[in-house]
């Protein structure tokens, strides 16, 4: 497994900062890409929700509401805030994508566990975090994140990039999480040999429900702390996670959306979003850290799945 | 508000038992009456069940299969164990009964927060707890538990009880709240006058979801640590929670079951039943506590509701 705390002294580590305005090039630089990805998609999922509807549904297309990304801009307390994007169509059930740029200071209970914060907790955090949830069983859930993180005062600043991407069948379906992990690999072998290994085992090892004894789907890559002390280079690797999960998704619904379902399906998809559900209230990290530190409620739980059932 | 740390000193200070048979009386009768509550409410229940199913459904009755709640045992790794009862139906969309008797060692990261358990961490508990999802969206969920612990060893024992019930309503409705909180007051007025507004209070404080800033449902009572050096009067009070709850809530029941609701209606229910799941899940301490120190999942999980949204 990967040894997150060698990599947490890594990054406190860092030597200090000798120019200010780099950082402030690195924070626009990153905040410009989130959204410009967050534009991406949005077209690229809009075009694909269209052509579904114009083919499959039963009104005739004209009669039928246009398929649109409805946004709403929300505030943080405390510091930064966000936009929303969501989807609730056909083809995808519900899809939300959420950029953010926040910052402030980390209550003093949570200062201990991020590098850089230790002293005056100070943070800045801009990212972009993705959840599809496909109204067709046979299409798996997918969710993407990837953000940049600055922490410490003055000179003395840390930042590193963290993220990931991960694939959560409904039903078995051995195929899909080839072209995934496939499509992962080749693009992580582009940019370091070791990546797609130790970002796979690390997603395998987060994306785990103990009190289930069952994986939360078939994985992906996961990772955080990640400084080479090549912003450039690192900076690379991230812009090509969300490029090429926005290629391979893509693909993988290309696929898979006219595939025929049956009822038994769909139930096992509402019961397999309940996992879904379960995994993201009682263990992602994300999820409990931005509840309980003032987060915007609403963007946190845009991930949660439009219809779930515990039977 | 009921200050929890003198409860938890009252019990920490409870004197050295002077035979032991005492506690194997007490923890026969509770855990009797628990299995005899059960059997109580699922009989009570079922002939709710069936009325409504007779009058109502559009098959004949006679084609369909006959209501009945299924009985499902399970073990808890590190000793005892419990039975599930689990009825699917039309009015009662999914209620699930759970009675348990469970003991062994709590690891050392709980000790300090169990009064008795500090030392050797030694615990025996034995209690029902009920969650009601009715079909119905002007019919309010419903949840009850009432339980007796004992912790410690030999002479040097300390046991409370613990439980309360409290009302979710799904579409706004005063009616179902006054009969909820009148029979609540009337009951626990027969045994302490000081009961009902400290344990009302204490339930508004419980059932609170932070990240929502809004309450889970209209409340009910809620209580913990209690002793009051009379086990005997103690233990008619937790019968009385258990034989009242269930009581007023066929109150509600029968006097809602036949009204009518809209789509409307029902859209505001799963979604309703989504912060259900969002409090579960984030803050009951039941359910993670019971997670996270190896419980059955599947028992502890039995209170999510049959079908939810996240719009």
């Amino acid at each position: 497994m990967v040894n997150v705390n060698n990599l947490i002294k890594k990054v406190r580590k860092q030597p200090l900062i000798k120019n200010e305005k780099v950082i402030i090039k690195k924070k626009d630089a990153t905040k410009e890409w989130f959204a410009f990805l967050r534009d991406e998609i949005c077209k690229d999922f809009l075009a694909l929700e269209k052509e579904f509807v114009k083919k499959n549904s039963v009104k005739p297309y004209a009669n039928k509401p246009e398929p649109k990304f409805e946004k709403k801009r929300w505030n943080r307390q405390g510091g930064g805030g966000g936009t929303m994007s969501i989807l609730r169509g056909e083809l995808f059930e519900k899809v939300g994508i959420n950029i953010s740029t926040v910052f402030g200071e980390f209550s003093k209970e949570f200062r201990s566990q991020i590098p850089g914060a230790e002293k005056t907790g100070k943070f800045w955090a801009s990212g972009i975090s993705l959840v599809a949830h496909m109204g067709n069983p046979k299409i798996p859930a997918a969710h993407m994140n990837t953000r940049f993180l600055v922490t410490g005062e003055g000179k003395n600043k840390k930042f590193w990039f963290g993220g990931g991407c991960d694939l959560t069948p409904m039903v078995i379906d051995k195929k899909a999480k080839n072209i995934f992990h496939f499509g992962l690999k080749e693009m992580c072998n582009k940019h370091d040999k070791k990546y797609y290994n130790r970002f796979k085992l690390w997603c395998d090892d987060y994306f785990f429900l103990p009190h289930r004894n069952e994986t939360r789907g078939v994985g992906g890559i996961f990772f955080d702390y990640l400084n080479n002390s090549n912003w450039e280079k690192d900076f690379l690797f991230i812009k090509d996670v969300g490029l090429s999960f926005n290629k391979i998704f893509k693909e993988i619904i290309n696929e898979r959306m006219n595939l025929k379902y049956t009822q038994k399906d769909k139930t096992l998809q509402l019961e397999k979003r309940g996992r879904y559900v379960e995994f993201n209230l009682l263990y992602d990290r994300g999820t409990i850290f931005g509840l309980k530190t003032g987060g915007n409620s609403e963007a946190i739980l845009m991930s949660l799945p439009p219809n779930v059932s515990w039977i």
